[in-house]
């Protein structure tokens, strides 16, 4: 169960697929040359491959337990967690006014995915971090900018997110957690959460919560939201960890997979908290926070899908079983054949995740409302399939191993369980698709069409070169046009019914063009024979997707609960 | 966590779909009339409901373990096997000389996939002991099925089948287990074998092993392999278990799922064993078993998609979260589309699995090739559909619970981890489909093109009363039958890289043809609401499908081990 971090995939994806080169020639992100890069993801990948790697199983195996009302993190987690903070890995992307290094959340993005890929339940840990940060920089106060970055960036401190309740999940609006004025300047939060992935640990010298919670006259709904920061340490006048907050873990999940990350029952009890942003704005803030997970946890996606692929193709090349040329059981088409679909969807999804992350890096260094508009519109995507992708990908890893995989003790059943939760947390992938089919085509499609555009305009200019593989992207381009204009004349209510097969059959021709690109920057290497086998076998699947997302709202609503009992 | 037996289902695809009136009306089964199978499912819907049902979470919290060489089953499991036993359940359709009830297939496969939703762990013991009966009943001499087929039908005893060992798994021909003759007509059985469900128990008196072993003058391959009855306890003069047999439970695998089945590695030390049919002829007498089991894994997909749907449509009636029309989240489009899925290939499955058992009874009844090749050609269809079908209604399932679906307290997790190895035994569903492309073709699609007739020919029926449905479901056919033409046509070896997307287009066909079917049969009830759901939103997958099955395998092959390398 060893690792090797995909860098030739990376450079691949940087320099000539994902337009990465557009990042390096802003001067915000003048630093991160491709030498730069290079180096630092070749740094990322060795701490992973030797640290992070020997210690995943043991977070499968020894979960992380609550004695005392502590959290008891899996053995060697601490020392792994040592290694991300004291390689700067926490936050690569953080202001360096509060001790980041500012590079671009393309190079966190890629770091996420290695991370990942070696210690997913560890990694959750400071991917929480990462998405507090983003909030903090963007939300926050000087005073708790001055007092809290420093310790995130460093890792010194860990973040959570706090918006869960019991009656408010998807339904964030509906939460009843209340904070009151202290008058102090300072507020009081009481209420009950739930699934606080890395609740509590016992590495970090504090615990920094950012809780969703409702002001005495915030108004009912999203709108009357607001959001704080509740460390479980206070502060002291040195900055250091001091009284003990009035909060705790009440309890941690037995769960179906990343039994490495205790996902917490929180009880905050008129613990003490520091508005971030302004009242009854906290939702805007959170958006902050999601987006960001939204990407971190696509990446979760293509992370397992990476490791699952890696273990896979290490058995198939090892196992005896029948005759084949090679002498094992890669030598069977089948095998050959589910090998390759993972190693194809794992590049598509990999690929749909870097863009979203180039899109934010251009926004945030250009201002530009286009790239935004890109990142906005590709993030539901990212999101639903790359997380669709992990588990798809992690499944056939297990097939390819037979009745072992089965077994525990082979590793590929873990990736199967732990990457299961990442198509339902940060907005389950059905509320992905609402967003793309509602909040992301309210522009009448323009995000949608500038893409297409972008993929049509590439595929004829294939089209002398590589007839076979430009020709069935660009009309899959042209079919998924004409199912976009159809959502597009329809009620938004309405697209809900499909907006699960839209999302997914857009995300297949990305794939293709991804892939075309790749068959291009490399004709003669591998790549281009994957992609043959992409577009000529994968694609295809768009075809069902989209006839699927053509069809109205009406037959599937007329299906009613009665009618729906057994 | 309750489950209610689909009994209405039963009947519609008995009654309307699957053709059983053919069955009844031979003279082999003529007692099976409607009103004597609707008396036993009902029963045995009873058994399931009250008394399997509650007890399939001990099988996953108190997992059957080895202790002191012995297996020690789940809390609760062994009333659960006697009600099994008391009922008659285990062998509805054992031949009557013997003690069991002589009823048709079709009646053991709708018991089964109401066993399998109620508890799929305990469920495996006597599906197991059918497939050991049903090899006994074809192979054994007549001094053998006198001693053991009257215990093993009353549940007595158990039966196991092993077949696999480390180093021959989907390549049985390449095992190395011995047999050495006595000289008292019996042999020493000398092995290991691996993955054996339910090795052993500690609720049956007798546990019976068919072991696949070489005798010396076997020779290398399948070709040399022999098949021996080697019980736990051999059997005393007046037949009952006596003297402890040389063979011993090594230990029980630490799985995914079905933590109530104890897995096993068997260790066979020279134990006795008596031949079943020829010497060197052991590969057809398993065939009998790994058909019987084959249709039984399919079932075991039935049965956890229709439990794993019953929770999620529980689930979703009641569950609150954001503001619907029905006041909880069944409200929404997409968990309604989610549920409108899981229901509509369950159903599909469901048909395509009783449609082999209706051709297998009907072969038997009659001896007529064609029903036996009709059902040859649907079994590995059956397997890996019905497989695949229970793993995404599964997951499907824990999807619509969000959040509380990663707990393991909730049992939608259960359903995803128990299910998942039905893709793997009894044949890989990518060496059923290599089944189904190789051997099931090699009469020209000679039975492939029957059933597609059979297809176009109601679908040509349909056209006038509901054309909406009818006519994609013949477009469909067609496509198929143009598809498995090109594949006719193909060497065998070049079949096998699209297999797998053959398999599952042929599938997606049958399920429209059964959705039009049931449409037909009820076309103002939900059937008919149900069917168009499938038929215009869920059968569209054959187009990408048949487009991945029409490739050839040189591109594939063309990848080779060194473009899949990191």
């Amino acid at each position: 169960m060893t690792y090797r971090a995909p860098l030739d995939d990376f450079r691949l994806l940087l320099n000539h697929i994902v337009g990465f080169d557009s990042v390096s020639k802003t001067a915000r992100f003048e630093d991160a040359t491709t030498e730069t890069v290079e180096a630092i993801l070749s740094e990322a990948a060795k701490m992973c491959e030797e640290v992070l790697t020997p210690l995943n199983r043991n977070g499968d195996l020894d979960p992380a337990v609550l004695e005392n009302g502590k959290v008891r993190s899996s053995n060697g987690f601490a020392d792994g967690y040592k290694a991300i903070a004291d390689g700067g890995w926490v936050a690569v992307s953080a202001d360096p006014e509060f001790g980041g290094m500012g590079l671009p959340l393309t190079v966190t993005t890629a770091v996420n995915d290695m991370m990942v890929s070696s210690n997913m339940a560890l990694h959750l840990n400071p991917l929480m971090t990462q998405g507090q940060i983003e909030a903090l920089e963007h939300h926050a106060c000087d005073e708790l900018k001055a007092l809290y970055l420093p310790k995130l960036v460093t890792g010194e401190w860990a973040g959570t997110m706090n918006l869960t309740e019991p009656q408010a999940g998807s339904d964030v609006g509906a939460l009843s957690s209340k904070a009151e004025p202290n008058g102090d300047g300072t507020y009081a939060i009481t209420g009950q959460k739930i699934f606080i992935s890395w609740g509590d640990n016992d590495f970090t010298e504090n615990v920094c919560h950012l809780v969703l919670a409702r002001l005495p006259d915030g108004v009912a709904g999203t709108k009357g939201i607001s959001l704080f920061l509740v460390p479980r340490n206070i502060p002291d006048a040195d900055g250091k960890p001091g009284e003990a907050n009035s909060l705790k873990v009440v309890s941690v999940e037995h769960k179906m997979g990343i039994h490495g990350s205790p996902t917490c029952v929180m009880s905050f009890e008129g613990a003490r908290g520091w508005l971030v942003g302004s009242e009854h704005d906290g939702m805007r803030a959170m958006f902050t926070m999601m987006n960001n997970a939204r990407l971190g946890v696509a990446v979760q996606g293509v992370g397992i899908a990476e490791r699952a692929y890696q273990q896979a193709l290490a058995y198939a090349n090892e196992r005896k079983q029948g005759r084949t040329a090679e002498g094992s059981i890669i030598g069977h088409a089948d095998v050959r054949r589910m090998l390759a679909s993972m190693k194809a969807d794992t590049f598509a999804a990999r690929a749909i995740a870097l863009s979203v992350a180039v899109a934010l890096d251009m926004a945030n260094a250009t201002g530009d409302a286009e790239w935004q508009a890109r990142a906005a519109f590709l993030t539901p995507i990212a999101k639903a399939f790359g997380t669709d992708t992990g588990i798809e990908v992690a499944n056939t890893g297990l097939q390819v191993h037979g009745g072992m995989g089965f077994i525990e003790e082979t590793g590929a059943a873990q990736y199967v369980r732990d990457v299961r939760v990442t198509a339902i947390y940060e907005g389950t992938n059905g509320i992905q698709a609402m967003d793309l089919v509602g909040r992301k085509l309210m522009d009448g499609g323009e995000a949608a069409y500038k893409l297409l555009d972008e993929i049509e305009a590439f595929a004829e200019g294939a089209r002398a070169i590589m007839p076979d593989l430009a020709e069935p992207v660009w009309q899959a381009s042209e079919n998924l046009r004409e199912t976009t204009e159809a959502l597009v004349a329809r009620e938004v209510s309405d697209r809900f019914a499909v907006a699960v097969p839209f999302l997914r059959g857009f995300a297949r021709v990305l794939g293709g063009y991804f892939h075309l690109a790749a068959a291009m920057a490399k004709p003669d290497g591998a790549e281009a024979k994957l992609a043959a086998f992409y577009i000529k076998r994968l694609l295809p699947e768009h075809l069902g997707l989209l006839a699927h997302a053509r069809e109205g709202a009406d037959d599937l609503m007329g299906i009613s609960p009665d009618d729906l009992a057994v």
